[in-house]
């Protein structure tokens, strides 16, 4: 089956196509030619023959997907077809010494960095709107809240902050990526080069532009589950942006609204934050499929039987699934309006119960941890009960009194007074990003 | 990206494509219309005019995926194409008092109950397989194995009615499904119907055979969560019989073969367990998906942001691959051929080490249990280091001759005497498939 | 380790202490010496003195503990310990004709069976408090969300009968599970018990009032596997009705609040939903921990080698999960105060907006379904945008007034009159309720 | 409940006592306090106070537990304690400006580096451990298996060296993380401190060794997901070592065993992989709980009411098995005996079939690819129905012999000639492994 149109995206649905994905298993094939030639194992002119049959418009992609359907691998009946497609005199070029899991694993290689190449884009252009919200909302107050409960005043800003932070480790751990090689031959001793198997491994690595591993790695899947599991924690991060937007959104708190909101088919006046739902379905889609990828059957001896071809499916829908899901974080955040004035009535609101903590660690130098603390909670629970106001209440105690001038409390009214070092916190996100998104 | 022929199932290429998708929406939009006119709520001529409107083939499939791209559901522009294919006077029976989700949701259940009746064939057809294979193999004596290592003699009859017996239960399982109806309205309220909200839920379910919930379920997603436990459950055992095939039919163990067994590019000369992998592979990715639907977020007030949207193609993918599963075990099972030589052969290679807990089991009422397993234990280390056998130790040594005669040492060789209730086993087991396969 | 203390529930710290499963152990061990006696295979008085000495009293735990770090069942330390204590003349009667599994799987389903019967009384308590919510504010209006927007009015009545649903189906799951002894004895062919496996196996299950399985399922874990899914859901619906709390006692949604509220380290005036969040948490570890089982590996042959010592852990811990997530959603939904002035204001809050809906379906038969839909959306885009009425708009709108009177356009402000059949779906859920929880 | 015994390893049952959790959290308090003075916040003497107090004897850990279990966090009840424990004038700087999330974090983070450190240790042994199976088994020939069907010739030296491959590029994982220290304050502003919260910060994480992150964590997870997703990565290598040595101790393949292999409560002549066995266990349940970790809810704003609070115990427990997993996959390959006989022994009886794949090599050029493999598989095929050997059958097949003599065929009967690079692909691993092992 295909994805809903939503949960797809363009650049994924071509790479992801039959075709697209037919050519990558040629390119290596090709590639493969080359490099044998390289090694003296073939002739450059049958490898140049082999490579120019390497192309996904002289396949039968119907008869090539029939005959998948009860192979091994499709490996097998696409190279019928390559083979034949080869002048006769070339044909010993034809998958020299190669296994079908050296042809997909590499492959999928290729694929992993292509799509990974979306994936920073999607990325880079997530983070540049959270540097500039980080920058633009610097000083716009808002409640933080805790446990979903309004706790202490932040900025809107400082929110971006840390998303950006996030997506600067999200794009150095993407960076920091390898692309390796599968070339192992039928069990991983690459023995049909004889003493040429290293050297037609880099070269191969040299023709796709691939990096050479250690050893082969067709039993140990690692290097694979490495990426899925960095993808989870990108997928994470979107989906978490989104999901904050979808909070923020809500008609009681408003506090940002979405500029291409979205329709209901019954309720005309519906706006629903379309783009932050999408990164959150398609992020802990994204998610799970990396945890089938992480959990998947162990690999056994020389080549699973089962956890292999389970890989198949899962990976690339596991890439296509964090691309989606960064692509709707990114219009998600371009989309969105923040709304200062609602995020300081709602700090409002919430009222001067928000300087609790503050009064609290103005009192606890005299009064001591647990007597400050219970005296502010006491005080706290009469505001609420009674709809006093909390540093009021705070004014006519002796407790207080005794401690704090009447300007003293007065200061413990203003959000921006207690914001501590989020101007510096910022400052480290955006230079932290920069130095990241330029890399 | 569609899944590799492999992992696909002709009768799920065709309930996934988007044009049977959109039918399927098409056919509940058809269905609500003849209910709302049933409870008196549009005029019959009016729900006739729009029923005849939903074909998939007056729609344009492409515009509608580009549409669908961008919006919140794909049922919204969906019923642009529709309400413009209704005549006028007729429009206002389109979707009347629906929201998507009530569209996607039933559609999805309609899928369900025809991907489930798919897969009930191909369990039937497996269970058959099994059922043979517990009748001819009754007596077809194996070692079992516990850890992997040689237990106690079993035969492969039992092995097969053990899957039969799990086969039963999860026909069963799947007959015990409810397929439900989800109509709610905006909310769940099915307040645009007045008071015949009921009444329309009754009647759609009775156009499209399906059952009515106790309430909507829009945001309680138990009911589809059973089935994907379910389907996870099956997958399981369908997965449990493709790795017993190969584990058997490793060469070493030669137990059973493949008539059908799979090519490989690099080796001519192997002969790969094809269907029984791909039984493993499909297998364990239905359980992954089920596990994600089981994971996935919790759905939120009246419609989740997010959670609802990952089921998309969380859950059509996990029938797909349980339906794959089911049939390449089949497949597996169908073409699986049993060596009884060779399990005999192999129960003769571990020898009368197989008779130790027998020769235990005899000693225990004279030497107590810690003594007799002792004594057993220390026989059968002695055996495999000398290469003598177990029960000519066992009958040089006066504790063991002092209890048990040679007649007696002897009948312990004797696999077939220590099957216990093999046979009442499997006839438990074939019972119970051929009273549940038969319902 | 030992769980948090916040996700531990007193009755499970009592079934999951170490002593607790050591009896369960001998408590099977006892049962298997009785039905065997019965079965004649050993003397009574043998069965009666293993009985004897089946106490955890008699048991050295720290040896125990000690020698089962390194042995590969800790049935096996446990075997010497008990029949050191069994006279010797009844020794041949302790763990007669059985495996480690045997017991061990079998203490697994008296644990579960006891674990479920705790589970079954906090659903049972959480269910009574969401019939009692369900009927008292059966009439308590408050904006429907989707997408966490304001929809169309429902009423927390209907939510809570919606979770009541759900909890009745929760249990009729949990009532329909079955509890089955497992006993195949070495490799499943029950062979020590020569004729009479089947025998001891009914006389093992009645002693322990268990259900006896088609077959034993050492190596078939569906019936497990069943219970670890219905676990699964049972936990979703706890963590949703959890999460939903939380989300409604969000300060600037209101409209419940947490009796019990708990404190912060930090923040005195803190009023944090801990109840829920607790319901949150031990719910999704649950669902996880199911999601481990049913993807966990597969089980080989007669006996696995990891797959089956991993459910060691898992299980108990699902069980233990799901427990805290119902003991904790329940004191959440006893201790939460619904707020219905604060529903309404919200609603209000939300103004005519929410008639968008009724509108339009109003419209429908006139204008035709699109074109009703695009005016009211408009007028709704125009209303909040200008900060008037909708339908102040629509009454102003000649297209609405050429359809509907001024006196039906009124009706639509009032939210009681959209409720549909919220009354008939409260009762279809507290007659169902009734129903299971007597059973 | 506390894990089985076999699931545990003593160093992580000492990390993960209560006390050694509670002494923890006072460490980050006496860490913090120390922080502040050094900050200028609080006074010197006043830190060594607290300090003073910050051990765990001076705690009643029942109280403190009791407590825990209806509290939003388990420090709010320490706090309680300690503060009483520390004298009056010192008690203000207590817990000075920070939350609960901060120590209990932060403690995660000091148990995660000393719950790795034991993990090295297990991972370093393991890994020598192969370095000598690699180093000694170069030349021990044995068969390749792809699918679990004898392949091409690979030395168990190969696979040794795969596997410590595999282990290398765990330990640069590990070696590569970072360990933050959280600190936030109330909600992630530092507010408390004023201007000196990044100070605070940097003292903070100097006093207890730790990272400082750009920014805190509390919402954004995917430090601690980096973490937990590369001790899925570590169990993954751990559980497949296990598993393989499973496959190659089974009795029909006999080419280990295990020299501490553990017994059976029923069958006195059992020699059970236990340590492998045990690996795979441990190892599946550390990905699963990684899995859980990856797909946990999503944090909300600035403290999560739900995701946050399931961390506490699934996190420890994913390194506790990672743990278990290294330390049974080590003694499982320390005591694993190598049966290069038996491995010569399978080689030869998969015979001459696994010179198909060097017999069409050697074809190729001549016949080109699909003939030479056809004509070999035909070849083999035969042979494999009549018995006769695919060589000699060869050379009676003019094809054949007009390509190859007689003594390049028999060249191909010695698997030692068609080992490719296998030793230079060993002597990679063990060179990355003295590279990384001593670093």
């Amino acid at each position: 089956m295909r994805d809903p149109a939503a949960l797809r995206h363009p650049a994924m649905d071509d790479l992801l196509s039959f075709p697209a994905q037919v050519q990558r298993w040629l390119d290596v094939e090709a590639a493969l030619a080359r490099a044998c030639a390289a090694a003296g194992l073939v002739e450059a002119a049958q490898a140049e023959a082999v490579a120019r049959a390497c192309h996904v418009d002289l396949i039968d992609l119907h008869a090539l997907d029939e005959a998948a359907a009860t192979a091994a691998t499709p490996v097998i009946p696409l190279l019928r077809q390559l083979t034949a497609a080869v002048p006769r005199e070339a044909r010993a070029a034809v998958h020299f010494g190669a296994t079908s899991q050296d042809i997909l694993d590499t492959a999928l290689v290729l694929f992993l960095r292509d799509g990974l190449r979306v994936l920073v884009e999607e990325l880079l252009g997530a983070g540049d709107r959270c540097a500039e919200l980080a920058q633009d909302h610097r000083g716009t107050v808002m409640a933080g809240r805790t446990l979903l409960q309004p706790a202490v005043p932040v900025t809107f800003g400082l929110k971006a902050a840390r998303w950006l932070a996030a997506l600067a480790r999200q794009l150095e751990r993407l960076y920091g990526l390898g692309f390796h090689v599968q070339l192992g031959g039928a069990a991983g001793t690459l023995a049909a080069y004889g003493e040429r198997g290293l050297e037609v491994t880099m070269r191969l690595a040299e023709e796709l532009d691939l990096d050479v591993p250690a050893l082969p790695w067709h039993a140990e899947r690692d290097l694979l589950q490495e990426i899925a599991a960095t993808l989870a924690l990108v997928a994470g991060t979107c989906a978490t942006m989104g999901h904050e937007l979808v909070l923020l959104a809500q008609a009681e708190v408003g506090e940002v609204t979405d500029a291409g909101a979205g329709g209901s088919s019954a309720m005309p006046h519906k706006r629903n934050p379309v783009d932050a739902t999408f990164a959150v379905a398609a992020g802990r889609s994204a998610a799970a499929a990396a945890a089938a990828v992480l959990t998947g059957d162990l690999h056994e001896h020389e080549r699973s039987a089962g956890a292999w071809q389970a890989e198949w499916a899962t990976v690339p829908r596991l890439v296509e699934s964090t691309v989606v899901a960064a692509a709707r974080a990114r219009r998600a955040l371009e989309g969105c309006r923040v709304d200062g004035a609602r995020m300081r009535a709602n700090l409002e609101e919430a009222g001067d119960q928000l300087a609790a903590e503050p009064l609290a660690v103005a009192l606890v130098a005299d009064l001591g941890r647990e007597e400050a603390h219970a005296l502010v909670a006491e005080l706290a629970a009469r505001a609420a009960a009674t709809g006093a106001g909390l540093l009021d209440l705070a004014g006519e105690t002796p407790a207080v009194s005794a401690v704090l001038t009447g300007e003293q409390l007065e200061r413990l009214r203003d959000p921006r007074a207690h914001l501590g070092v989020t101007d510096a916190l910022i400052d480290r996100a955006l230079d932290r990003w920069h130095r990241v998104a330029v890399g």
